[in-house]
């Protein structure tokens, strides 16, 4: 039984009580939420961990990717980035591991992990094709299906699944006058197969097979957005929300079958668009949760696009969207190191803080209250612990003895007013 | 003659040329909006460079804050900062000097400086009175038109002046709930000698006496606010808004006196409470160009604060905020060094540049594209070119001989789909 099927009995499983907690939300809404699909809690019946929810009324979570690659392959680097993830605080790691011995990589990182685990096993399928010297285009559909299992079997939490890339809408992307074509690593492989074998996608056509597999753990579906734009000057095109439209059928498809899901967007999206972005989704989607790949507000900033992705990840997360991809600045550049993951955790987490305050998230405006009034009584001590980051603000601190800072010395503001004040 | 009365006149001078070219605007567009003060053009008659515009329809303008202070003064290292600044991009400096010989060092900054340079004078008033080791309260008001008559004339472009800080709006301040006061320097100074004298600011009983001086040498009045929030839980409030109306009629009051001026605002503010910021600001102030320092949308980030600010930054340009001052990694802890000054300049680039994307400023997308189709062709030095910092990219890419990179390998979306379409 998954959550949703249980939910939907009335129940209050132990996973809803717990998220209720961390929320501080009555555990019957967190029910009402789960039944409605508006609220998913990825955890994979195999895996062993405190879980916490995604979805409406939720504080805004943060993955971050981690994984080996053709490129660049160890795995003690990629168990590092994890801990370090984890303690920057990431709600949730993906391992897109690509080289090396991807069944014991992945055995690893969810055994060593304590928050939800997610994967894109399409990654792994073409992975180990590539290995064994076949083509992308030797897939088969038990093939693709038999490695699903086995990942889930091993207890991944939810799965990217790029099932909105079908015949048709594939096909409005290669019509339209689009600049970057498909960026999504799934998608393009996918689309490769399809355009290969003139046949549709077996993710989509055998759709059914896929919420088996998913409803036998409980691995979320993150219905993956193959299609999304890889340049801001083709976000919001035809393809990208046609896809959508396929993705909120499936949605329903899944949801029907008792299966949890939610929905990944854009990628490079306009400032001005992404407000746009989130209402459509939620609409075509009927409210399930959001999973935002940034969005980057420019494509001109490699080597900061952790930067520019909180700049769009923070107004998605204002406007609605539940779960936020880290970006780092390896970005566009290479695999990230240990220092760029922990970057791109920092810079998501200030991203989704500074949503949840907007959008009004129970509790969430309390930490920077006490942030502000150790800054009035220039409490350094009390500062570094409601810092998202404790560390870094005691290393810059020099003087540590003096009560101000080097910025200001005498002409401390606060020093001055609360001097004139008493 | 200033370059609005000159812009009364139906006088197109050479800086709106010269502005009409760097924005791609009509001349006569740009005479008749810095009439009306909606776009002012900050250039001293003793600083000899080639200026840029602020305000309505032009690009967002940054700026980067140096100076020397008590805890830390070194001018070989602020004159780093400032070349470094201007590499970086900056299109503004200010000088906030507190220690060492201030005249030399405003002298030196402007000279060496080809971009606008902005000063708060209270500074250089109070810091040579601590010098001196006077009180702040032994400031008169003659010594104060002096100093300020007298870093006028040395060449700054632009002054910030705390002209809002009245009897009246920090009565508010310090009669409301805020959590942190007033965190504005000069604010915070004027009101603690206001507090002492039980008088009025002089900045504002005698602001003709600054129009005056301001006129003389075409120096663009900032008009700037003391009472902004130090605090997201302070944003907004009573005594911000009615120090914004009062500025409005210092508005007034200066470009009738043929005296450009802008405003500057917050500060700490939650993501949605920006927009009406802008929007607020735009309508007291009739249309003046808005001047925002941040705004920062959690205060829990310190030693991060470049990026919260980038986030806040780029919201308020979307919106119509005109010129953003940069916020540092040091922000909240100690001075920057010269690498926070560049880190921070950039942080401020990506939400001007991501602000004007969103507001339609000519020919802001461009960039984008140009950047997107280097990307499709995998032209690794085109991505570089139009990178907003060339060099990072550059030292980051790892096996530079290849084509794709380290990320994705051989499984490049971008490679797949461009051999499937071929």
């Amino acid at each position: 039984m998954t959550q949703i099927s249980l939910a939907r009995q009335s129940k209050i499983t132990e996973e809803m009580n717990i998220v209720a907690i961390d929320e501080g939300i009555d555990p019957k809404k967190i029910r009402e939420l789960i039944s409605l699909g508006h609220v998913v809690i990825p955890k994979n019946i195999n895996h062993h961990f405190s879980p916490k929810g995604i979805g409406k009324g939720l504080r805004t979570k943060i993955n971050a990717n981690i994984g080996t690659s053709m490129g660049h392959c160890d795995i003690n680097e990629e168990l590092d980035k994890l801990k370090i993830a984890i303690l920057s605080g990431s709600d949730s790691v993906m391992d897109l591991s690509t080289a090396g011995d991807l069944y014991s990589i992945r055995k690893l990182i969810i055994e060593n992990s304590n928050v939800m685990v997610g994967a894109v096993p399409i990654y792994a399928v073409f992975a180990s094709l590539v290995s064994q010297n076949k083509e992308l285009f030797d897939m088969t559909d038990d093939y693709l299906f038999d490695s699903i299992e086995e990942q889930c079997s091993q207890g991944i939490d939810y799965m990217t699944v790029h099932c909105g890339v079908t015949m048709k809408t594939y096909s409005m992307c290669d019509k339209s006058n689009r600049i970057a074509g498909i960026v999504s690593r799934g998608g393009a492989l996918i689309a490769a197969w399809m355009h290969h074998h003139k046949k549709e996608n077996p993710l989509y056509e055998y759709y059914d097979r896929l919420l088996d597999i998913a409803f036998k753990y409980d691995v979320t579906l993150s219905l993956g957005d193959g299609l999304r734009p890889g340049s801001i000057a083709d976000a919001t095109d035809a393809a990208q929300i046609e896809e959508l439209i396929v993705l909120g059928d499936l949605t329903r498809r899944a949801r029907a079958r008792g299966v949890q899901v939610m929905i990944e967007g854009p990628g490079h999206v306009p400032l001005n668009q992404i407000q746009a972005n989130i209402i459509i989704q939620k609409r075509l989607c009927d409210e399930a949760p959001f999973y935002v790949l940034g969005p980057l507000t420019t494509d001109c900033a490699p080597g900061y696009d952790h930067i520019t992705s909180a700049i769009g990840g923070a107004i998605a997360s204002a406007h609605g969207a539940d779960f936020l991809c880290y970006v780092t600045p390896a970005e566009h550049l290479c695999l990230p190191t240990v220092e760029d993951v922990r970057l791109g955790v920092i810079a998501a987490k200030i991203a989704a803080h500074s949503g949840d305050i907007a959008k009004g998230i129970h509790n969430s405006l309390d930490r920077d209250i006490k942030m502000s009034q150790f800054r009035k009584d220039l409490d350094w001590e009390g500062m570094y612990k409601m810092a998202i980051d404790p560390e870094l603000p005691k290393k810059r601190r020099q003087d540590t003895e003096k009560k101000v800072c080097t910025m200001c010395g005498k002409l401390c503001a606060i020093d001055i007013h609360n001097k004139m004040v008493k």
